[in-house]
């Protein structure tokens, strides 16, 4: 079930690294596009960066709408978010080529990706020179939700293996999220 | 075994989202500090983006010197990794504390952390504005390099528990990164 994850915590969402899908809309065009570049840049209220290529149309539905929601798909997921970082929106439909289904965001106009565990409505501030010369984005998150079969109290808990979420290399080549670590403080005495 | 990684493929070490730990010098000064919130910006030249705290030493010696590393610790670095996330480079010589050892870099005057298993090393692009609104430095990666038991040929390749990257979370836990997926392209025949 979808559940709501408070602002405060949505940069948990994102912290681990996963790869994410860009969904935007302008007037009646939306499209989705993978962005493993997403990172958190602040807490509360939260903040993320994303790198959008200017070839693409995300960049100029993101440019038109100055809103973007990034979903973090799970492993079954793969082929299709492989699919929709390799194939242009201006080509093709990707939500129809590639099964995924749209859901409507709490506080913004994009569509969220149904299918995914995660996901962060975000309104783009004002910083056009890093957009104009890096492809980078920075923006406020004013809405975050989550699968709670995988996210719930603030935390992540993996346990199907079809819902962890991927880490994107290179060439389609994917890592998993593993296994919990837990660093110990050492006391000094 | 150390090894150069081309500068083109340097965004390798980074993409998949491991937490990196910060190493800096300005004169005689050093310091090194975690940090989850930095992505690869660009290709070729390769560039990074990382978020600084301005409270921090490392802030200080990195923008004094317009140079850091990103040095990627493995799993069996999760302790010290914590310690240097959560101790000030104003009260402790974190190397000491944390029993690291500091490698000469190739092109940069920053020390790199010999225990860490891929290390990239950068000099700062004038974006200060982005820096003093966001704690965002953006710069360029001039020589990256890695421990060739876990990455060679452009690719990683864990197999040593000990050596997988770590992936941050809060409240010092962490995900290992887990097992390779390989994502498919659909044809639409």
């Amino acid at each position: 079930m979808r559940v709501d994850v408070p602002l405060a915590k949505a940069y948990l969402l994102l912290n681990h690294g996963p790869v994410t899908l860009v969904s935007s809309r302008a007037g009646l065009r939306t499209d989705v596009m993978a962005a493993a570049w997403a990172t958190p840049l602040d807490f509360d209220p939260p903040k993320v960066t994303v790198v959008i290529d200017r070839s693409t149309l995300t960049r100029e539905l993101v440019e038109a709408s100055r809103e973007f929601a990034l979903n973090i798909p799970p492993r079954r997921l793969a082929d299709a978010t492989l699919g929709v970082g390799s194939v242009s929106g201006r080509q093709s439909d990707k939500w129809s080529e590639f099964g995924l289904a749209a859901m409507p965001a709490s506080r913004i106009g994009a569509p969220l990706v149904a299918e995914c565990i995660a996901w962060l409505e975000c309104r783009l501030l004002d910083e056009q020179a890093v957009e104009q010369r890096h492809d980078l984005f920075v923006a406020e998150v004013v809405a975050a939700s989550a699968d709670d079969r995988v996210f719930s109290g603030g935390r992540w808990h993996f346990g199907d293996d079809a819902l962890r979420t991927l880490h994107y290399v290179a060439g389609g080549q994917f890592f998993c999220v593993g296994e919990p670590v837990v660093g110990h403080r050492h006391d000094k005495g």
